[in-house]
C-alpha cells in the first residue's frame, strides 16, 4: 500500500547539494533530511505546504494500576486546555504555523461538545479496558481507531497539507509504550520502562512489577507466537492505535510524518512493522530522556533532530524539531551553487 | 563592565516555569534556556526583538603554510555571495528574519563598494601575518578590531536589536582556533585540531606540524606566562578579534548573544577570559564536528541546543538553533499557567 521512496534518486539529490556554495557535506543533518524530502515529493525543489499537528487524546485501563502519576482526569482537562489553545502544543502550533486537530478517541470524559467545539468526537469508548487482566481494546476497536487515524489525515490533506506531525495525550501511556517496545523488538522489559511524567524510583519499580505481570499473563493466553496487530490491540491505547492509522495513510499519500517521543516513536515501530515503507516518510524530531528511547530508535535506524530534554508528549518533540526541516528544504530552494555565486570550488 | 546577571531570581521564574500546565521539567532545556533569557532581561516575560547577524570576514596569514583546503580568494568570493543574500547564512536569515551585517574586517581584497554596498568596510589591513614567524596583528590592531566588533553591536541596538548571533568567514580560521584552545584551556594540541572545512588525514597531520610549530616559537619569543589579550592578538584573525569585541559589547548592554560553532566558540572563550561575566549573556547554538568543539564547550559549561553535525561557519549553528530559543520566550509568554487552565496539578 505505501510505495518506498525511489532511492536511486538520492545520488542525484546529493549531486545537486554538493554543487551549493558551501563545502561538501558542511550542512551535515539537514543534507540527509533535504535528500529524504526530495525523494518523498520527487522533486529537487520540495514545498512544505499546510502543515498540521493531530494530537490523539485516549485513557488507559492500566493507569488503574498505579503506574503513573498523571491521574486520569487530567487527559480530558488537557483536551480541553489543547482545544482553546492552551498547552505546549498550542504554543508550538502557533509559533510554526500548524493546524491544530485534537480528536478525542477514547477520553474517559464526556465533553460539552457545544463548549468545546475544537473537540472532535471520534470516542471509540471511555478509555481502555486494563491490560493486566484483559486485552485492551477488541479487534473491532483496533480497526475503528487505525480508521479514526487515516480519516484524520485524509481531512488534513484535503485542507492542502502534505506533512503531518503526530502527538498524543493520555494518562499512562508510557506503559503500553514500553510494553510494545519489549515484545516488539524483544529487549528486556527493564530497559523498556521509565519515569514517564515524573515518577520517582519507587514508582518505576513498581510500574515495571505492574507490566512484567501484564506480560507474563498475556503470554500464558497467547503463547510466544505474536502478531503485530493483535500485541499493539492488547496494549495501546486508542489514541495509539489512532497514530498508527495516521502514520500509514499519511506515508500512504507521501507526506511528511513528524514523530514525537517516546510513545509515537512506539506507535511508528508498530507502523514500520506492518509496512516497513513507512520509515521512508518518517522525520524523528526528538529524542526524549525516558529510558529506552534511544535503543527504540536504534532499532529503527532513526536519527531525531533534537535532544533537549523534553519529556511532555502532545507532539512536542516533533513540532519543536520543524524550523530545521523547513531549512533543509529552504537549503534546496534557496541556496546558490557555486557556478552561479562565482566561487572556486574547493573540495 | 558586564554586568553578572542576578541569579538570585532564578528560583522564582522557575517556580513561574513550575506553575504552566505541564509536568514539571518536562520541557528540559528549554526551560533552563527561558530562565537564562529571563535573568538577561530581567523579566518573567522576555521578548526578542529585531534580532541581527553579524558576520565579520578575515583572512589569514596561516592559510600560506597549506593548513586548509579552501583557498583565500574563498573569502572574499563568499563575502561578495553573502552580500548579496546568497550563503546558508542568507538562507537562514530569510528563514528566521534576521537582519544581515556583512563587515569586512581583514580580507585579503579590494572589494567594489559600488558594486557591493552591503559589505560593510571596517578593513583593518589586507589579512593578519603569518603566525608562525610573527605575531598576527599588532596590539594596536587588535584593539582597533575589538572596537569594530563594539561599534558593530551598538548599530545593531540602535536598529532595536536585543538579540546578536556571530558568525564569521576567513580561509584558514580553524587554525588559530585550535592555538588559542590549546594555549588557554592547556589542552593537548593534537586534541584541538581537526579536520576544518574538510582535509584528509594527511592534511590534518601536516596542520598539526606547522601549528606545533608555530606554538613552540611562540613560546620561546614568549616564554610560558600567557596573557589572554596577548595570545589572541598573536593568533586570531581580524574577524575573530571582532567577534570577541562584539560579544563582550553585547553582553554590557544585556543582549542575548547566540554563539555558533568552533571559531565563535574560541572566540567567546577568549571573551570569558577576559570577562566571565559576558557567558551568563551567551547562548551556544551548535556542537559542532570539529574535533575538540565538545571539550571547549565543556570547559565553558556550555551546553549547546543542537548537534546536527554543521561544520560550516558562517554563524549557521546558532542561526539555526534560533527558533529554539524564541520556543523558549512563548513558553513564559504564551503557555497557561494549570490553575488557570483547570488542570490538576499531579507532581
Amino acid at each position: 500500500m505505501i510505495e518506498p521512496v525511489d532511492k536511486r534518486m538520492a545520488t542525484a539529490i546529493q549531486a545537486y547539494i554538493d554543487n551549493l556554495s558551501k563545502p561538501k557535506g558542511s550542512l551535515g543533518r539537514l543534507e540527509s533530511l533535504a535528500v529524504q524530502i526530495a525523494l518523498i515529493q520527487r522533486t529537487l525543489h520540495p514545498a512544505l505546504t499546510h502543515p498540521c499537528h493531530i494530537l490523539f487524546g485516549g485513557d488507559h485501563g492500566i493507569e488503574r494500576e498505579g503506574v503513573t502519576c498523571t491521574p486520569r482526569e487530567v487527559t480530558a482537562q488537557q483536551m480541553m486546555n489543547y482545544a482553546q489553545g492552551g498547552g505546549a502544543v498550542g504554543m508550538f502550533c502557533r509559533q510554526h504555523g500548524f493546524t491544530l486537530r485534537v480528536v478525542d478517541v477514547g477520553v474517559d470524559y464526556d465533553f460539552d461538545h457545544d463548549r468545546y467545539p475544537r473537540i472532535i468526537d471520534r470516542k471509540i469508548a471511555h478509555g481502555t479496558r486494563d491490560f493486566l487482566y484483559e486485552p485492551a481494546m477488541s479487534a473491532d476497536e483496533w480497526h475503528r481507531a487505525l480508521a479514526v487515524g487515516a480519516e484524520q489525515v485524509d481531512a488534513c490533506a484535503g485542507e492542502g497539507a502534505n506533512v503531518v506531525s503526530l502527538g498524543e495525550m493520555g494518562a499512562g501511556n508510557t506503559s503500553p509504550s514500553s510494553v510494545l517496545m519489549h515484545l516488539l523488538l524483544g529487549i528486556p522489559l527493564q530497559d523498556c520502562v521509565g519515569a514517564g511524567s515524573g515518577l520517582d524510583r519507587a514508582g518505576v519499580r513498581h510500574k515495571l512489577e505492574v507490566l512484567t505481570e501484564a506480560v507474563e499473563r498475556y503470554k500464558k493466553v497467547k503463547g510466544e507466537r505474536l502478531e503485530v496487530g493483535e500485541a499493539t490491540a492488547y496494549f495501546a491505547g486508542f489514541e495509539m492505535a489512532a497514530a498508527v492509522g495516521a502514520m500509514l495513510r499519511a506515508a500512504e499519500r507521501r507526506m511528511v510524518v513528524l514523530v514525537d517521543g517516546f510513545i509515537m516513536t512506539a506507535c511508528m515501530l508498530v507502523a514500520s512493522l506492518l509496512d516497513n515503507a513507512v520509515l521512508d516518510y518518517a522525520v524523528f524530531g526528538h529524542q526524549g530522556d525516558e529510558d529506552g528511547h534511544r535503543r527504540m530508535l536504534d532499532a529503527m535506524g532513526a536519527q531525531p533532530l533534537l535532544n533537549l530534554g523534553l519529556r511532555l508528549g502532545e507532539g512536542t518533540g516533533a513540532l519543536c524539531a520543524y524550523p530545521i526541516v523547513e531549512s533543509a528544504v529552504n537549503m534546496l530552494n534557496d541556496m546558490d551553487s557555486f557556478d552561479h555565486a562565482h566561487i572556486t570550488k574547493y573540495f
